[in-house]
């Protein structure tokens, strides 16, 4: 069973302590689709401009993503410049956006792949999101991501949208900063009466929550010592989730954890080098020699 | 095999969001031997004042703590003043501190309690934690921990203390101030080169990272949703821990992973009330009651 993803497409610039790269491939739905790919058939979503290098469009192809519904927009592609500092590798800061064809994109979605039962609605203004939505016909599962942004200034379509998602991944502050709640397995409820049946919180370093209301548990990141760029890590992170939750028959216990544990695994990888780099190369035998690893570090 | 431990007896102010307490036993030794009474005899070794409450002492005593080794000292004992607010429960703002006797404590060990194969030297005055080793005949395994204040001040004797430890048990912030570095792994490998082959960095909410040459591993902590009073959760971590290990053989893979577990558990208790109020009154059937639900949480 097929993913469809919606999200943004990007060029990114970013600096961190190991480097400066410009004009790289990025954006959410790019980041979801390369993890994805790993399981199932991606159909992306989304819109670029015309400066958009034709080589990224055929390093896309290049991985089995579908691009069907990658829609040309009169303008420029969406541009994110960001930075990270040595004292927190963490946190990105923002140098500049540029949203070009991103401000009045409309999604446009081929008639066929509307019967796709897997949906993701990467980062993206939650009205787009919302949009999207209207014209799937039969979903069996909506996640949805989001941003700080989103939660300050567009509450009430992200309220809207979250109703109708049934796994909703967010990192540690968007949580705090959306349930208003600090200690997280009480932010996690509160996302829960929001909507979401599912809800994953995404703490960098430290792992991840999965909160349900018959299923918890917690798993730590894999240890990555020299994070170059995490660019992208939590859209990497919902790729190999929903990649991997498309090929399950249930969403019992034991397929959400070995979900997390592959989403854990991918995302890994992602922050080890600038951009897409190290996750467009990654084949499925390299995530699970380090996925035992992992198993190794965490089994108790 | 019992245990033997150095550190502070404090009474403790403590002002959280979920109200003020005062005059509450306290100290680093006092909730380290809260911990590991629970596996093993603990023999105490501290100083109190002249002002210190008889009824702490039968309690002490009524917990099977062997206060032998528990000096009184000319003046008041040692006070801290501590507040939590809401925004960031887990950081300790302190108020005031009073050293008292602690000022100038020189560690009296009854003669046969300095062949008590394990020590551990809980935060203290490095310089006071190096005497007391100074008298022990043949340690199997000391633990060591510290705090900020002595990695600021006085990093030679630190130092020296470590080059003579087993075990080093530190907080995320004291792993990064004394290795210098903001990841976790890099900051253990250094704390490694240190000298003591056994290094625990707690990460609060997020668990435990155990580092040596041959074993890794990772937990988080047991999720709670309304943490009272995190004061002494580090001690009581640690309490647990050597109370688990000195009852054990080898320390093989097996048996470290057990203690981090018996210690995140225990920990989990102590910050669910103020000061050591759930914690002297926990039961091993309670503790193992709550590892079995962290097994599962963790469990993949």
């Amino acid at each position: 069973m097929s993913v469809l993803v919606l999200g943004t497409v990007a060029i990114d610039n970013v600096k961190t302590p190991f480097g400066h790269r410009k004009n790289m491939l990025g954006g959410s739905a790019a980041h979801f689709a390369m993890a994805a790919r790993l399981f199932t058939k991606v159909n992306l979503v989304a819109v670029i401009g015309e400066d958009f290098p034709k080589k990224y469009i055929h390093f896309l192809r290049s991985k089995g993503i579908n691009l069907t519904s990658l829609k040309m927009g009169r303008g420029k592609t969406f541009r994110w410049h960001g930075e990270y500092k040595k004292e927190d590798l963490s946190t990105a800061l923002t140098l500049a956006t540029e949203l070009g064809v991103l401000s009045d994109f409309i999604p446009d979605v081929a008639h066929h792949q509307r019967y796709i039962p897997n949906i993701f609605l990467a980062n993206i203004d939650p009205d787009i999101q919302l949009g999207l939505l209207d014209v799937i016909k039969a979903p069996r599962m909506v996640g949805v991501d989001s941003m700080n942004l989103w939660i300050n200034h567009k509450k009430k379509s992200l309220l809207r949208l979250l109703k109708k998602a049934d796994l909703f991944v967010a990192n540690e502050g968007e949580a705090r900063l959306l349930s208003k709640e600090n200690n997280l397995i009480k932010a996690a409820k509160f996302l829960r009466q929001l909507g979401p049946r599912l809800i994953i919180i995404k703490k960098g370093e430290h792992g991840v929550l999965f909160y349900s209301d018959r299923i918890k548990f917690c798993f730590p990141a894999y240890p990555i010592e020299k994070v170059i760029d995490p660019t992208g890590a939590g859209d990497t992170f919902a790729g190999g989730l929903m990649g991997f939750l498309s090929k399950v028959k249930t969403l019992n216990e034991q397929n959400l954890k070995k979900a997390v544990l592959y989403a854990t695994t991918i995302a890994s990888f992602n922050v080890e080098h600038f951009g897409m780099i190290r996750t467009s190369r990654l084949t499925l035998s390299a995530v699970h020699k380090r996925m035992r690893e992992l198993r190794r570090f965490i089994s108790h």
